[in-house]
Parts: structure tokens; sequence; C-alpha cells
């Protein structure tokens, strides 16, 4: 199915008149700052969720939510998406068993031991979240160059400083950049639109400018990405299940200096040679 | 009631062990990396939510949550607080009729015309919100060096740059201090001391080193907090929401430089006299 992309900066912020005050001089100025909506997303009729984001790719925000809840399954066969900007809802068709039976999205597992920052909480993880076998690699200069290519893609942030960028890559190149004032949702962006497209997300890499808890990594994991780039740090529970998942974390990415906090086996110092 | 305060940077950091890249090198060293736990709340037994926050200062945290959430009412009487650091289970016991009706916290307002950036997306926010009366006033020069003082603070930050930070200051003075992975608890472990503590927030200032979405705005303006101060930059939504409810919202705050995007008369050039 064909889905609209609403993919322009004139829409992604708003002129605000502010005062602006620098030492000892005040004036009235103008800015651009980012906007943000409520959005409901609603299946089948039935109203899931209402989520706060940047109005871009929003039919990608929705389809990649539900997957990353576990409100619909992988397998799931979407029959149509709407998308009202006027009320800000999208309605997701889909067919009546891809739903996952109510309340399992939330459920808690009881008695796992989250205290040593490596257990799931929410049922739907543990089942749909195992070790990764990919063997993909990457080398330290892909990491870096693709990285600085990345924090100079978002024109959005350049304009408002006000958003968070994510990013799908092959070992060689960035292939999906998405942007929204919520770090989840960006990468739940990506989630979508993969899934959308039929674009497979196993072997690849994903660059985010946010920090990795355990959240985005189990989001992260879920889809079969064996590594993650960020900006950012991560907390202690986001390196537990990274390590236990088999997934290559990396973080505070600077210049020419990284930290791989997890099977750092998937980071070369040599170009890595194209598949043939 | 007394609320213990579980408040070391010790039990809020891990050690791990990592690869650290520099230029050509490559090095195993250890970092301080943020905790993040799974805190489950239950209210007079019912599991409400769990959430990913960092271990400091929970029972706080998890009335902030309830009271933001509009779960309690602002009269509820709190019989007691239990946390099980092991399970990272809380349990809050209250009296029977301060729990909102089932629904009532989610249900989203329909048709008030969302896309202005003006409106509440929930029925609970709608009611409990309204315009601010306040005349506090605050002086350019406290803004700055609360400001400054603020961000020198956060021990956590300094160690791991992985927290966001929230402070409860009166016109001369920062008073309440707080931590967390998540800007939105750092701001609810705010709103849960003053209710337990029996301490005001009204005429009081909120910094904040988050961005402000309509969130964040919301919840500090449910408190009657009429000054908030953010590092980073605000939404349009939550610009909007501040013209409306008579909030001064100063956003940017970067030495000596802000921008004040809302009600800019309670920011005075000169100092402020205190109140005798």
């Amino acid at each position: 199915m064909e889905i609209k992309e609403c993919r322009s900066t004139m829409d992604l912020t708003r002129e605000v008149e502010l005062t602006q005050v620098r030492y000892d001089e005040e004036s009235r100025t103008k800015n651009r700052i980012v906007r943000e909506v409520p959005l409901t997303i609603l299946v089948n009729g039935t109203e899931l969720a209402t989520m706060l984001c940047t109005p871009d790719k929003l039919e990608y925000l929705a389809v990649g939510f539900l997957l990353s809840e576990g409100l619909i399954k992988k397998e799931a066969e979407i029959k149509g998406i709407t998308l009202n900007e006027k009320g800000w809802y999208i309605r997701v068709e889909i067919a009546d068993d891809d739903l996952l039976e109510e309340g399992m999205a939330s459920k808690r597992v009881i008695g796992t031991g989250c205290a040593g920052g490596i257990s799931f909480y929410r049922a739907v993880d543990a089942k749909d979240c195992l070790p990764l076998k990919s063997g993909v690699l990457i080398s330290r200069e892909k990491v870096f160059s693709m990285m600085k290519e990345f924090l100079g893609m978002s024109g959005l942030y350049r304009d408002t400083h006000g958003v968070h960028s994510a990013a799908l890559c092959s070992s060689e190149k960035i292939e999906i950049f998405t942007e929204d004032i919520g770090r989840h949702n960006a990468i739940d962006k990506i989630i979508g639109e993969c899934f959308l497209k039929g674009i497979s997300t196993e072997d690849r890499i994903i660059l985010t400018t946010g920090r990795i808890s355990s959240e985005i990594l189990i989001k992260v994991a879920k889809q079969r990405i064996p590594i993650i780039v960020a900006r950012s740090v991560p907390t202690d529970m986001a390196v537990g299940l990274a390590e236990r998942l088999n997934v290559t974390l990396i973080g505070s990415v600077r210049g020419s200096r990284m930290n791989i906090y997890t099977h750092d086996w998937r980071v070369k110092v040599e170009t890595i040679p194209k598949k043939r």
C-alpha cells in the first residue's frame, strides 16, 4: 500500500515571537520552534493510544508504535491507514487476528530478577526478543563518518534544536532518516517505514542522537538489528540487555572517539570488504 | 508520614568495562553509567504502571506520578508507601475514594481543535489545569545565577552524562533538587516530595535541563507553578499552553542569555526586593 509522507520543514516548525535577553539587552524577536501534535491511534475503530510527536511520517510512526508495543504482530496484514490531520487521528485497519490479546502488551514479567538489569519487564518483550545471531561487521571509520553525516542531516534540529534523529544504515550508508521530538518516536518511524515498504531490518545498523535506555535497546533488538550507535550514553539496563541479546552497543560517539559497550567484535579497524 | 530517601551516587551508577576507541587507539577501560530500574506502582494492591527510572527518591516519584497522571486526587490521604527494592515494586496505600474512576486519566478530549497547539488532549488535564493568577516575579540575574548553580549540582550527570535534573526554587534560591534518566520523572519526584512533605508549589519556579513539551508544561501548571526555566527549547504546543495558562516559559538559558517565550512581565531587570 502507498503511504503519503508529509515531509517539509515548514509544516514541522512554527514561528513564535519572544523576548530575547542577551546580557543587559532585551529585544522582541522571532524564532522557529518545533511543532508537537497529539496523535491518537485507532486500530479497527478502537482507540489504543495518544502520543505526542512531530507531525512527520505519521503513518510510519503509528505502525512502528503498534509493532514495538506488540499491539500488532509482525505478520500483520495492514489493510489501510487513514490520517486525519485536522483532528490528529490515524485509523489503522488490520486483519482481526493481528491484534494481540488485550493486556498482553503491558503485562509485567514477575519474579525474573530485574534488579540485575538484564531482565524484561514486559511479557511481550521477553517473548519477542531473542539473542541475535547476525555476523555483520562495521569498520571504525564507517561508524565515525556515518555519525558525522547523520548529525548534519537534520535541518529541523538546526532550525529548532528541539528534535532527536534516528537512521537505519547498511554497513556502507544511511538509508532511512527520521526526526521527532521523542527519541522513541524517531525509531518507531523507521520500524514502521521498513514494515510498510517490506524493507528487512536484519543485519542493519541504527544511529540515534538519543540516550540508550532499555526501551530503545529492546525496540531495536526486536527488529533483529545487531548494531546500535548513539551519540549519547546508555543506561546499565541497556548495556545488560545488549550483552545478553548479542547486540553491539556503541555510545558517546564524538568525532573520532567512541565507547563500545558490548560485543566489540563487530567493529573492525580496517574497512569491511563489500559483498559481491 | 516519614519517607526514606535513598540518595547516594554509588547506588545510582554502575561501573562497566568497555572498549574505548580514541582515533587509532583502542583500549579496555572502565566507565560509570547511570542505573535504570523498572519500578512497578501498585495502589491499594492494584498494579497501575511500570516506569523506568533512576533508583532515587522512588517514593516521591511514585506519588508524583500518581498525582500528575490524575490517578490520585490532590486531597488524597496517603496511608502508607512500601518500597521493595529487590523486585522494584512500590505499594501505595490510599483512602479508597482518592482514586479517580478508571479510564479518566487516559480519556482524550475530542473535538477541541488540538491542531492549534493550545488544547488539552486528556480530559484529566482540561479539568485540573486552569490559568494561573500568580503575580510572583524573578530578576534576570536570579534566573542566570540559579541556572548556573543548578547545572553544577548534578554529580550524577558529571559522572555519567546520562540524567536530567530538575529543581524547585523560590525567587531567591533552589529548594529541592532531583535527577532521573527521564525528564518527566525528575519533575514528578519534586511533585511527590512537595505533596508528602506538605510543601506548597504555588508561586515557585521550576528549573529543568530537559526540553519543554506539552506534557512537562501541563505537569508544572497543574501544580500552580507560574515560572518554568529550561536549559533547552520548548515545542509550539508547550508555548501555546503556557500563553493560555499564564505561565512564564523561559528556555535556552545559556550563560547570560535566555529566551522568554511567554508572559515576560514576570522577569524583571532589577533585583526583586525580598518580602518581609
